[in-house]
């Protein structure tokens, strides 16, 4: 079986290995516990709509240009994978990181922006009480948060980031978005022109 | 499909219409989606049994006096729709309007409040988290609301300030409070003379 | 020296005296102490700077079409005095109450929208921590509410409330607020223009 | 159908036979809707508990020495209906009220308080988020309140209270005390000398 | 100098007195701290202004009728001294106490009502963090309580209870509440016929 | 049946027998209720894991080295016998005590950390709302706490206290350590390798 | 003087110019009120810090490549100029907006996520109770925020951003950061070696 | 000037050492900030008044049998230092660690308890709002905490896990647990005396 210190050797040996940036995964996803998965796949979702690929081995890239990981990291039961996921993130070749954590002690967001700085870490809270926790950095070490459990956004907010140097992505941000406003137009019409009453029963 | 443009047009070119005051919708209901129904049909049911009509189109107004309509408005997904709404609402002969929304960022009621100033909107927060976002207003920009998930009595204090200028909503006011009386001292009554254990065998 | 009782006899032999509305207060304002008029005055200046004039003899109304008192009624040393003023409020002639009230149980508000009804009333909490006190009214008891302290916001939804009778109120509200804009977009260009330093320079 | 009104001339009537303290409740229970009743009713358990009989009949008192009796007051439907039965209070022979309400404005407990001064009122919140409302009394204003939901032990306070007066409720009191405490020292000699499995065993 | 062990042979040895009841102090007023002391004075004051006298000496009574004593008693640095306190009440001739306690553990007032049960426990929360603590008891072991600082609407309590037996201290909080209700009255009317500027103008 | 007073005879005479320190338990594990224990039974799980044994018999101590016992101790119905287990705790011989309550007064853990002192009490909170109670102690009277139900963590930290002295208990605590962090990078690898949907449909 | 419709012209115009982006402000920065200035100035430190120069005058760009601008921008007393500033951000070569506003409403950070959609907003909570609403945003609506006050992280977070495509700036954020570090470093070996005593005489 | 790297080869080296147990610091004490030490020099107080040492060389220890050292680790500025610090603690024969830091994200007490583990941590939450981070660590991850500034009581606790193993220490920690006792006895006997008007006129 994997051990921590497995990991870690993996890490270090795929940082050294001076990849070509266009095969390495652009975003990274850590959580804090595969308990946090159901929240954290938002983020796979709309990386997914977004027409990313899941890069599975780091050796071997997906054909797709954009691409994102995922790792489990405890920051209190693997401080050291924690420390090591950070550190390697620049050399993997990650652009952001989404770090999600849950409990009133969730370190593994603002911890992991201390230790990958400066590379941009978008904390997710997975609890509301997490919220906290997750924000509250001093001074001098940043991160930014979104709300808790807005994994989803939490990716856009990445593709957002990421579409500062490639326009493309600027463009599939959009359209997502006209996806959804046509949603409330379509509803908000039939709300409006069918009654109260009759958009309920037509919902059935 | 209807797009958000196609409804900021309609509600732009029914404002330009210069209808007679007595056949656009008194109250304008908005909420910031559809899952916020449930919780803002309070106010469709407190209108109804005051004798509002609901006015679905607006080019025909039901036979009742007071009527009232309602659209699905986002404010994060649909600010242009939003701002087009509380735009118009003077012009559409909106006298108030009931604004519902859910989330810690329950913008939807206090920017409308903002918008379609001077024009008096009572914020609903849908959820209990949204109060302090609803009702936080600075300084020289009003919004008065309710508490959480009371769209029933957003409706009442609506009619209340249409009663200003229309006396027998008054006393359609009072009737529909009387019935609540009664059913107070009715049940004060039974609890009482029958005890606590005949009460309740009563209610089986 | 005045009672409590003197001031209930004053009250309602005000109620019995059928007074001419145009001559009789058009706000009520209320608070639990005068303890909480640093805070509630904000809603006299907003009045004043409104057109409006304090009537200060029930008797002998000012020259001023628009006008406003202001007493203090404590909920829990004069609940008396409390359920005479709220149930004398429409024989009065009072078209909108504005009750303020501090502490943990602010109970003015809410108690006086409860009496007074379907008179309108708005609340304000004097405090942060009255805000659900006042706000936290079951289905069938309306009140609309402020944010804690916006005594100033109250005043205005008052005359917002007032303006739907009355069409002149629409064009002063429209006015006032004018002039705060005037001042976003006068401080926004000299930061803006000026440049961080040159603003914080020119503040001397 | 009783109206409030009815119910508000009963009290009143009451109040003024001057009937022997023997004969009148001792504790009344009051709370703000039906609904209540549920938390409400550990009230009326200890109270039977502790050999009290409900008196359903003001007019025909039951035999035992000890009695409560039980209304639904609303503050904010029936304001008249709560003030009629603060004020009726001490003349109609109530030694001490438990009135009980739920929601952010829990006013019933407080304003009864301030009306029935000095008969002492031991206020119920019935939600957790009713305890501020319930007990932030201003100086000058007393009300003593339990934890939320506590009615079993705003009974026992109450009798407490009494007690100070008739001495036989002291060995009362006590009694139920010594079987709860009697409880405590079984489970917990089980629980040690049966070991943490065995006594989960026992329970099955 | 006095040690714990000294005020605890103290007290158990007044317990044993067995004194007329109309010569111990009827109020026992105990505090953590004396850091508390302005907090709770407040009780001292309401004592004071209500005709009781303090008690300073066990076996020399003052000649008034209602006495009050003062303790300072820790319940976490002296445990042993707060049971002894609780536990010689009733036999010392106490009929209410009043406690209050700071902090987020204000152990004080609930372990009291514990240990003296069934004499009547008021609980004073010193600051508002200790509002839970004080109030939190589990079913079966009651205490009643008061808002937090608020030692004076506790005293106030104490004697409402003590009024029970002792009518002639119903009269004593009439009057006192009397003052208090004709000092609303008397600001009331000021402000209403002077108007805010001219009221404002002669508190000067 | 036992009676409180039995059980404080037991501890008392234990206290007396000037027991061998090895054949006493040596962590003593008490909560407020015996419906505390599935919370605090997470205690029992780790010091089970840990090699710990459960003695049920004072006089009669297991085979294994290190021990522990269970007690139910109700701070505010049997403050006598929280008395009693505190006061005899070092003389019984337990080295550290973990004590667990719950509701917003949770006395237990605070008060037998000032009565048992200077033996370490490690506080564990049975709820949410049971913290601040649990963790405010006063400066002078210490409590160490684990967060609200994490019971198992406070009898880790108990033998971290016990490790200090017994370096046996180190290599336990790693070894403990060392499966937990297996789990991670077992899941960690999984996750990343067979990516989120494979991961999932593996998970079944 | 300038209207806020003065301003709206101006943004629009300067949306039209189609400048090179090399010559338009990288970073543009909002407040709500300039009473918020003192917070978020903040931003405009780091940003010194960090090389970047304040452009005052849109048509004529400072020599240094990275630029900033200063608006203040009130989301409810100017809703137009909001959406005017976020409507025209990217057509005005903004590439990131950093957007801070006090209140409990604080809706200018996220009300200009979602019009400036997909330029990347970070929000900046003016006051603790403005976190909540900056960061509460619906799936699909992103904003990433920093914790309240932290205008200084907001602007290196922008900066993050930035070096996703300007390498050269990764260098200048990890200069920044060394110096940080290094004030730890001389700190916290001063504390040490001089002693707790020493440190403190150190430092006068 | 000392770099970060230049302390971590320091910590390095001493933990290569491989010293005499009874040379090496105690206790170790590491804060956030050197902004932390007015909060966290109770600590220092309380292990002076127990007769522990300052150890300013960790090559020279004092004469003294106890010892404690100070250093400042910043979780967020310099995450190496603090793993370098958690990881050697145990080589460098520290017993346990006091580790305080303020803000929502205090990490730096679970992070070391993760880091440092199974040497036991006691964290001290220097802002109230820093208590959740503290103290909210995962299943398997301990660390124990004390309420928010009370450093004092964590040395207090430090000793108590200390004295396990050093019988002496538990004589020590009684006679100043004895001191603080006395100044209770001393100052309730004085405010009973005297009573409250010549207790406060004795104290001036």
């Amino acid at each position: 079986m994997t051990t921590v210190e497995d990991l870690i050797t993996r890490l270090e040996s795929e940082a050294d290995q001076d990849r070509d940036p266009e095969t390495t995964p652009d975003v990274g996803v850590v959580m804090g516990s595969d308990s946090d998965l159901d929240v954290m796949s938002g983020a796979h979702e709309a990386l997914d709509e977004l027409g990313f690929a899941e890069q599975t081995d780091f050796g071997d890239a997906p054909a797709e240009r954009f691409t994102y990981e995922t790792y489990v990291v405890s920051a209190h039961r693997t401080p050291d994978l924690m420390y090591a996921y950070g550190g390697a993130a620049a050399d993997r070749g990650l652009d952001v990181i989404i770090a999600g954590a849950g409990g009133k002690s969730a370190d593994l967001p603002n911890m992991t922006a201390s230790i990958a700085y400066p590379t941009p870490v978008i904390g997710v809270p997975v609890q509301e009480k997490s919220v906290g926790s997750v924000i509250g950095m001093p001074t001098g070490a940043p991160i930014v948060a979104v709300d808790a459990g807005k994994s989803y956004n939490a990716a856009l907010s990445a593709v957002q980031i990421l579409s500062r140097e490639h326009e493309e992505l600027r463009g599939r941000l959009t359209e997502t978005h006209e996806d959804l406003r046509a949603d409330v137009a379509d509803v908000s019409e039939r709300l409006h022109d069918r009654g109260v009453d009759g958009f309920r029963a037509d919902r059935g």
